[in-house]
């Protein structure tokens, strides 16, 4: 057992596997032979009880096995016991509406990339329109040699494309922008942020069809819920790689993303990728407005508001164990977040167990996709102390997150926009787990 | 026109990645410049009347622009104008309970690889149990130094692993074995397959804990169902990429797949992935349980039965246009479908358009994983006149998939299990679509 431990702090200084305050190697994690959390657990079957407990479990059957179960569902549902997992509302104040606000992903319950559909986040500025598809068309117009329309009908013929792409909201975050670190889920702090399978209809392909003016430079996109979201965007991110999506991790795009047809921004800021898409327009400009002017713009420590922020920053968050969650006694534990970057793909996760002193390289699950979620993982041995948990992600533009001191000097404190800001779970001896500004 | 026509003609010739019937080069598909479906839809754009027409569009607004959306929702569900999209039933004749049988995933409804959770195939045997996860055990019993047994909390801890694979029942496609081919959709033939991301704990973790007897060679992996489901699987595979599935898509795994843990045997027959998991026994053989002796043999032309065909064919599947779907006249569509193999990656898919004459290679959708879905495309150009559309999947074992006629000479009438011929769609001049076997 010492000699595991001197193997381990030699680690320490050679390897940026492993770093202090107790996160370990992965290898070593997987070969140390040390009772992961079975201790206990196993505890019953020691010695030659072993063989006759095991039989008991064998034998003792629960009470599912003794009657026949559900039958089937044409569409099915969570376990009633997972009603807890659910999305949780924001409404800003003042809004009038009920459908004025957002719902987060509870990313603290959730692992892997994929975001379930029904969990999806939400931001709406008038609620969800309920949307016949037989009804809904796109327009294409503005400088463009002949304006076209679709219906979903016609799109379905084209050739698609699919990809695993996250959408994060311009105000995710938003809750650690406040003068006092909030006290809620991680979902609650960084849950308008989800990932999906999306597949859908390039763009620029029905742009070739419709011939665009060589005057047209930007678009206007334009919802057709009763807020008629409205946004402009370079032309050039719509013919590199702007989808109209029309399925969402296989099935028909969800009413809360945009039924029946969104378009799909990769990496740029959720808010462009609008929702019910009724027209694009070809325009020489941005079209300034109210959505651009009066919301998402950044506000400067002069006073000042910047507009047109689109490439979402370099980010991660620790999932588990994070805020609101408590430690079930010292041990080993498997430290597990998210990082993403709207600019490509993630290079490289640090974890740190002590406030940013010491860091050590987490796991990357493949696939390392651009643009998507990327889940990273590392072993962590807690002793049972006070502990600051953060992450790190670096992007291969080489961005790197900042500490959250650092990234709050960039901007107004009355700003709440893109805040990626690295976060700090703190952990204290007793296992209960508080959100932190570092 | 000509021109392009005459290009076209030397593409066939030189390239494969056209064929005859129409089957087109992406590339050409993507710069041609024909109207690919907006020449009707474009109509009445055409001359002066297109910017007055356009402006029209953009000043009509739908009935759903002129009142509030829907507020937000806990959990998601799809839009009311999907309800089409569902699973199907199917009860094996002589079944008395209403949980025994079958549900398909609508793979004709569907894009992308992902299935949504609400949709993903089910195949019980008594029914979905209901189980509380706080009662559930997991036992590791058998032939090891100390038998173990975890509670879903305790599983938490463990180093995760995520990966995007395939589930195919061992019975799928067994509709293709009837003496007539069936008239009915795609899902309802191909659909006891579908793809997700699951996440768990590497089995390989559990039984280092437990510490496997040299004897050990096999495992028994059962299921807390009221049928008590029950599978010998060798060892080697088990310690190689086995999981125990916590997450399907995100969240926690759905009851009708096992909730609250499965065990997953990505690339393996269906049915030893084994659901509601309760116990893994460690054993010097197989157990030759009534689930693989009675059940998921495959009938040979002499009589016998062949146990224990574990991994899955290569095989592929064009979703759409498919089996009861409708041509919408003639010109250019995308055929799409779905292939995959048990043993590694898909290299190759072939589409024919006329009954396996000319084959061109469609284009395989990024990232294409081990043990995954792919999705591949190719652009048709359709003339009106009668087709048969087919795919042949190619993967890294160098294994291809055989005709119809071809694959029935390894079994029996009587065998229903393993079908992984290629599909044949006949395509009438009326462009209705029918199943026909070749």
């Amino acid at each position: 057992m010492q000699q595991i431990e001197r193997e381990l702090q030699q680690r320490t200084i050679q390897s940026k596997r492993t770093a202090g305050g107790g996160l370990v190697d992965r290898r070593d994690f997987l070969t140390r032979g040390i009772a992961l959390t079975g201790g206990a657990l196993a505890g019953g079957f020691a010695g030659g009880s072993a063989a006759r407990a095991a039989e008991s479990l064998v034998s003792g059957v629960s009470p599912w096995q003794q009657i026949p179960g559900q039958p089937f569902r044409t569409y099915g549902q969570p376990s009633r016991f997972e009603e807890a997992t659910k999305r949780a509302f924001f409404q800003p104040f003042g809004a009038i509406a009920p459908g004025t606000g957002s719902s987060f992903t509870p990313l603290q319950s959730l692992d892997g990339i994929i975001t379930p559909n029904g969990l999806h986040f939400e931001r709406h500025h008038n609620g969800v329109p309920d949307i016949d598809p037989a009804q809904h068309r796109l327009l294409i117009h503005g400088l463009v040699k002949r304006p076209l329309f679709f219906n979903v009908q016609a799109l379905l013929r084209y050739p698609m494309t699919s990809r695993i792409c996250f959408i994060e909201c311009g105000g995710n975050s938003f809750r650690n922008t406040l003068p006092q670190p909030p006290q809620v889920t991680c979902g609650m702090i960084h849950g308008l942020l989800s990932c999906s399978e999306w597949t859908g209809v390039p763009v620029a392909t029905l742009l070739a069809e419709a011939g665009v003016d060589p005057k047209g430079k930007w678009i206007l996109a334009e919802g057709a819920d009763s807020a008629s979201m409205s946004r402009s965007i370079p032309l050039e991110k719509v013919l590199d790689d702007a989808l109209i999506a029309l399925f969402q991790n296989g099935e028909a795009v969800r009413p809360e993303q945009g039924y029946p047809m969104r378009l799909l921004l990769p990496g740029w800021l959720g808010n462009m990728s609008i929702k019910w898409l009724r027209r694009i327009k070809v325009t020489d400009g941005p079209t300034h407005t109210r959505d651009e002017t009066s919301h998402y713009t950044d506000l400067m420590p002069n006073g000042k508001a910047r507009q047109f922020t689109f490439v979402m920053g370099v980010k991660s968050v620790i999932t588990h164990p994070s805020g609101g969650m408590s430690m079930q006694g010292p041990g080993f534990y498997e430290i597990s977040g998210l990082a993403w970057t709207g600019a490509g793909r993630i290079t490289k996760v640090e974890v740190s167990a002590d406030g940013g002193t010491s860091w050590a390289e987490a796991a990357l699950q493949e696939p390392v996709l651009r643009q998507s979620l990327t889940r990273f993982r590392i072993p962590w041995d807690w002793k049972g102390g006070p502990a600051l948990l953060q992450s790190r992600a670096t992007d291969d533009q080489g961005r790197v997150q900042e500490t959250h001191k650092d990234w709050a000097t960039h901007y107004s404190p009355a700003n709440r926009y893109h805040c990626n800001a690295i976060q700090t779970w703190s952990v204290t001896a007793e296992g209960s787990i508080h959100n932190v500004y570092l």
